[in-house]
């Protein structure tokens, strides 16, 4: 059997390597476009920052090694330029030598991945307007920066160009972020993410939110960078961050179906409408594993499973791909944000029942030096308490929990489960009540109507009249900032004090982070007064409003 | 309703604070033997060696809190001394005052926790000879550090064994570990914990292993400790972290039903054989989670959960306990070893048909800095891939995958399941193929029948017969160091020399860590030979031999 592979990164890479390891004799063909097959893309940024000084540890699988260890026939700077499905051939070309021929298969893999997309506007082309995508366009960002660039705008603020970003202020670059949606990170909740951004501004990171790129211009040294709201901002470089599409124009010319966003279409086993011909990575359409929908979501873990897919099945196992769950994470200056499953933002959109909590707790036990806070949102289903989707922002152990929760959305778990989960517990590791325990705790207590919550996020857009907001936290706490619009009634006086509480109306109690605030509706609601409790208190309150909420 | 709790940490605490949320009308009375209730035991050890400087820290919820906040009636330095189950008093005596009196309750909640055990040797109550378990105990080790203690003899290598004798190096003593059994950490897996050991004899921890405490004798100013191997230590100190006996006496007086191992018995609902009496914490019989045999596990999550269980079955809601699964974990000197389920001494001993793998991968990516190597065991069932346990030992990471692993194990995952686990994924947190699912792969090859493996720790103790074990390593790798009676061809030139490993005889294939001796396996299994990969490759070699690997 011949299989030819279009496209060595990630999850063309992984399929070729797995194709040899369960069939010795096939003939495995790898052309990649660039200078070498398998590079880590995902350290392309930090390439550029420095923070990865050797080139050469990008090059996670070399050719060589590809050549040697897996005897695949790896053709590195070859395009694959169309593909005759009657023939069952290729029509290659080599970008060194320009000369073309055709290479036939039995079967065919695509990985071509996903291109940065340059927006339709005036000057997106000029020199000084760069992408990050391959190890080519990262040399040429790294060399930028080494000539001694002293400013940049980043246009977007997903993933690279919050890497992007924070990379380049490593490299004592001026960095301006401009991004469409009012926050980074569009896709995720926008309260989970305002501390990253807090983050980067306090290391020096401009943002300017709600804005687009409409124009730039050159005056033979500086970028002129044109925003939607009118603004200018002069620049020595500008790094195009705005999402990718998916590289379809091969597959399409050959009449292999892509889905509306683009993506070419495939079965549970990665085969396309033409069963010889498969296709993995960021160029494919995958089933989102939390709705069944189709959608597109290119991460490189997924990537590298769906290689292992095609080629388990081209070898004759009946291996499927479960869907992409959506766990993803992004630091910048030493802070986290992670998320796995469905926002928010998502379930909103469609109309997906959810409800949520939110958490502070220290990463690991609080008496143990070196504590430090994250927060932590948990969707779920109100009907049975089934895991939605999870998002945390913080410092150390944020993965971690995400990843636990990845597993727990995986399996089906509720947050009933999270309540029984027992994880390592050694004070430098974590709490004797972990926080996906806590978690667990507040969720099932919301769906038990123990705690009924509130919260911040929806209190900062609309505030219900009637409702009685109670501050609970110590006079100190108090007098250095409250919700507007509180009253104060420390935790400790509520029982002697609880005449001064109205039983007409809503209480909505808050404290720091919750957990006084939830004692405090027990109270309220053992009393008889409907009451609930701002989840995750006054620090979800201060998130909501993109305030600083501790710091570095 | 009156509910009166015996003992005021972990279990006892988290069951008082419950059932004030659950029922503010209820009068809860805690009767706690020591200064103050809910101190962080685990926390102890890092008060001795200075890492926890503020001895107030340990007390994580002060009597003064869980007065005003809870109403809890908290009364300290109070011992219970017996149950009269007709009247449903309990006898109490305050150690203050020596005055005694009875205390009513319509519901009874014991929480005694378990007594560090002194073995039955001559000296082992003279002054120098210490157990830590409480804050006393700390304070008592902390002056005696203080006061210049040079050198320390610690009887016992379980948890506190090795956490105490890591924060006696951290003020300057001279520490000499002695442990019957021939490694750390006797329960778990002797292989997965020789790496910690080597951590700690690397940091100046001297051990003494296969020999116990026979005596003591003191000259007025050193004690001197004689070894069942009939070697001596003088030393300024003792302490005894031989394990623990649950505090079953006032249980056991009042006729409450206690466990072949001390642990008083208890229903689901941590309900004794009286209806009106529960138990909770480290003094009670737990039913294993994994194995549904009732055993000893005092650990502080599970404890703390059984006193919400007990609370919440005493306010009338049906919660049960779904038994430990015995997730734990320890460090020392920035190394950590973790494991959650059955080890695999378990497994043998109970003859629950198990298989495993090893491997070694890097924490994060390794292309990114700082990357530190980790060692993961999976135990996993031969018939339907289930996951039976798991352990690992490394630096940054282990209690992640650990963590993820116990969530899998909870709920019923395959490793089949870890395959297709989807994790944060940048190049700081994970890889693209994070451990997880390395472990997945490989196990389920293993499974599938795709990668048949051989384990250093069968061909350490038996040699099979008839074997050819082939290095496939570099020639540096080779010259270095290597498995004795191995013949080496690079992997890169096994095809070409096939001819030279024989097709009569089975092959195990090693290399540094399994990668590449999983490759050179698969070459030989489609040439026809039998063969098998050393899982793990050199470095479980060198583990199963209790040699050195890495280091810090």
């Amino acid at each position: 059997m011949k299989v030819v592979i279009v496209g060595g990164v990630a999850g063309g890479a992984s399929a070729a390597a797995r194709i040899r390891r369960l069939d010795e004799r096939s003939e495995v063909v790898v052309f990649e476009r660039g200078e070498e097959p398998s590079f880590a893309n995902c350290g392309l940024p930090y390439y550029v920052g420095g923070v990865i000084e050797d080139r050469r540890k990008l090059l996670v699988a070399p050719k060589q090694m590809l050549t040697d260890r897996h005897r695949l026939d790896v053709r590195t700077h070859s395009n694959v330029l169309s593909i005759d499905r009657q023939q069952k051939t290729v029509h290659v070309r080599n970008l060194l030598t320009n000369q073309e021929y055709d290479e036939a298969y039995d079967k065919l893999i695509l990985a071509p991945g996903a291109a940065p997309w340059r927006p339709d506007i005036t000057g997106i082309n000029l020199p000084g307007v760069y992408t990050l995508r391959d190890l080519k366009d990262a040399d040429v960002l790294h060399a930028a920066v080494a000539r001694g660039v002293r400013s940049a705008v980043v246009v977007g603020a997903g993933f690279i160009g919050v890497e992007v970003a924070e990379n380049l202020v490593h490299r004592g670059v001026q960095v301006t972020v401009i991004e469409l949606a009012n926050q980074i990170l569009p896709p995720w909740d926008a309260e989970m993410v305002s501390p990253l951004q807090e983050q980067m501004a306090s290391r020096g990171v401009h943002f300017v939110l709600g804005a687009s790129a409409t124009q730039i211009v050159t005056d033979g040294e500086q970028l002129t960078v044109t925003l939607s709201d009118g603004g200018t901002r002069e620049t020595d470089m500008v790094i195009l961050a705005v999402g990718v599409r998916p590289e379809n124009s091969l597959a399409k010319s050959a009449g292999i179906d892509c889905g509306p966003r683009g993506g070419i279409v495939t079965n549970e086993h990665m085969q396309t409408n033409d069963p010889d011909i498969y296709a993995v990575g960021d160029a494919v359409e995958v089933t989102d594993f939390n709705t069944g929908q189709k959608t597109q979501i290119p991460l490189a873990g997924p990537a590298n499973r769906q290689g292992r897919i095609a080629a388990d099945h081209i070898c004759g196992r009946p291996s499927t791909y479960r869907g992409t769950q959506g766990t993803a994470i992004v630091g910048a200056f030493g802070m986290a944000a992670a998320m796995t499953g469905l926002s928010e933002k998502q379930l909103r959109r469609m109309e997906i029942p959810h409800e949520r909590i939110y958490i502070h707790p220290s990463h690991h036990a609080g008496y143990y030096p070196g504590a430090r806070p994250m927060t932590l949102k948990l969707l779920f289903s109100p009907s049975d308490g089934r895991i939605l989707g999870a998002q945390a922002v913080g410092w150390d152990g944020v993965d971690k929990r995400i990843d636990v929760l990845a597993i727990a959305l995986q399996a089906g778990m509720t947050v009933y489960d999270l309540e029984e989960v027992e994880l390592c517990y050694a004070p430098q590791f974590g709490s004797a009540k972990d926080p996906i325990n806590m978690a667990g705790f507040v969720a099932a207590g919301v769906l038990r109507e123990d705690h009924p919550v509130a919260h911040a996020t929806d209190l900062v857009s609309e505030r219900p009249e009637d409702v009685f907001v109670l501050d609970v936290r110590t006079q100190g706490e108090w007098d250095a900032a409250r919700v507007t619009g509180a009253t104060h009634i420390p935790l400790e006086q509520l029982r002697s004090r609880l005449h001064e509480v109205p039983t007409d109306s809503k209480t909505i109690a808050y404290c720091k982070v919750g957990q006084r605030g939830y004692l405090a509706t027990r109270i309220l609601l053992q009393s008889g007064r409907a009451a609930a409790n701002l989840s995750g208190g006054i620090t979800s309150w201060q998130m909501a409003n993109g305030e600083t909420v501790g710091g570095d």
